[in-house]
């Protein structure tokens, strides 16, 4: 792979630095790297291959001869840049929602559907973590025959909020050894010793927007424009591994053989089938880049159907690892 | 309600405290009470009615001139002691497992299906804690049309495994604060920041015993021979209250309204329906008795599906209140 210059927009939150890590740990090689944030961030100094690089406040000018942008910020700041990056001829691998259900903007994962890369037009979607996560886990079967509908109960790690969701845990963690109230900021109740089945902004019918990304971007990354998907998605008092409960129907039978051997050979996946111990826990699962599968088995409730559990670091597999994979497929050829 | 005479069996355990809180909370008269329990708590005292009541080793004859002994102990406790209750002429209310899916033995929610209790032969079932809390959040809409399946996940609290399970969260929380690796003795794994997709033993195609009497408790309970139930239960890091994601499918489709209108109605459930705020948590739901209900909303996979979320208290509605709740049904007749 050539040596490549890169930014990151949004160097300075969890993603933006696991970006950084992972761009070490993945041996990229980096000719020039320019670490964009917020006017908040700007000035921090962050280590990168033993030196340290200072932060820069991002503005349209700053991506000029850059080759590829990693988006780590939320979505009004991917669309505030878009133009710029677009202009500067430097593709822009977005981790935002802001571009994932444009059809101009392919959105991948590339063990499931990397060639779509191809068609890009300076501008790729990374998926949205619990999606990714969930369609690593059950694409092996889609290629078997199609999945028709899934019913998923998620559960989220505070990760998912970032570096500040983390905080947030371990501070009402403390807090309830010592006897004290919690005093929840990022979250809208504790989290510590709790649960909140509630992610994101009303979408529609009840449903969150969160868990109305399972099925609309799992429509585009499957390509499975039929896919109907249940989803209730709930935060946990967990760091961050998500693990989410799928039970998914078939076009036609599958057996529990053939799941078994698609899932066993699927890239990206560790399927776990010891009789001592068939499932993962977010624990088993944290800094790396596998999403492990287990509790493989068949529904009770229709003959097309199967259910398993699986479990992927949000910050990695969820989020930067597929981004920086999706740039390796770029620079390696899809 | 007359004054009672009553035997406690496995009074030391959480569920046999909480069972001695909740007969002064609901001031249930008491003429008589015996604590008892296996060698090793024999001898403790236990505050009850501000005296100091001792504890008791069970034995064959400690059941004479008893009305009701309200089994808090496990499967084989209560199997060992069944024939002494009978022959003493006592009602057995029983909290474990021994009893459930003996077609002589009603097994009673009150609320859904408390004049089975009528049929008795002197030992009554209380059901498993998470399908007690289910089938009281769904109970309602069963009425209006007869559910035929259900796709469930829990999310059940350490008070699942007693007090040494609230305790190793508790010291394991410590130590991940602290730094210390966790130490699990309760569960097989930390769960502490941490997930356990496997409660209790194997019982049949890769469901846990656990799981499948969500399926057969409930076939019984609500009277439905036929319903099938696809259930993954699910450790979380949480004290006391659980909770299940649950989706279901009726006979003929039941609207929103329909299912809402019911579900406010239903005894002992707390329907949320706030624009602010539609869902519960598990700390909202600790030390009562009620079942609260959220996300009540059209399923997305089926026209006759719909999904929901509740939370409950599992040593109250789910063990030790259910069980009072039959006792006052016995004695101020069904």
């Amino acid at each position: 792979m050539r040596a490549i210059k890169l930014a990151i927009l949004g160097a300075t939150g969890a993603v933006g630095r696991e970006m950084l890590r992972l761009l070490e740990e993945y041996r990229i090689p980096v000719s020039e790297l320019r670490l964009l944030s917020g006017p908040n961030s700007a000035g921090k100094t962050i280590l990168f291959q033993g030196i340290e690089q200072k932060v820069q406040q991002a503005t349209d000018d700053c991506f000029l001869g850059i080759v590829s942008v990693l988006g780590a910020s939320d979505a009004p700041v991917s669309r505030r840049f878009v133009p710029a990056i677009r202009r500067s001829g430097a593709v822009f691998i977005d981790n935002s929602s802001a571009f994932r259900m444009d059809p101009e903007v392919p959105l991948i994962v590339p063990e499931i559907n990397g060639s779509d890369a191809r068609d890009h037009h300076g501008v790729i979607a990374n998926p949205n973590c619990s999606t990714i996560i969930t369609l690593m886990a059950v694409a092996g079967i889609d290629r078997i025959s199609p999945i028709r509908s899934m019913v998923v109960s998620t559960y989220q790690a505070v990760s998912g909020a970032g570096i500040r969701g983390q905080q947030e845990l371990e501070q009402e963690l403390a807090a309830y050894l010592q006897g004290r109230p919690p005093q929840p900021e990022v979250f809208p109740v504790p989290i510590a010793m709790n649960l909140i089945p509630w992610i994101g902004a009303e979408a529609e019918n009840g449903y969150t927007d969160e868990e109305m990304k399972m099925q609309n971007e799992g429509r585009r990354i499957l390509h499975r424009p039929e896919l109907t998907v249940n989803c209730t998605c709930v935060r946990v008092p967990v760091m961050r591994s998500h693990s989410i409960s799928v039970t998914l129907w078939t076009k036609d039978a599958v057996t529990l053989s053939e799941a078994n051997a698609a899932l066993a050979q699927f890239p990206g996946c560790h399927l776990m089938t010891e009789k001592a111990r068939s499932w993962p826990t977010p624990l088993d699962t944290g800094g790396q880049d596998l999403v492990w599968i287990g509790r493989l088995r068949e529904d009770r409730t229709h003959p097309n159907g199967l259910s398993l559990w699986c479990c992927g670091d949000q910050v990695r597999k969820g989020a930067a690892a597929n981004a920086l994979q999706i740039l390796q497929c770029l620079e390696n050829g899809l």
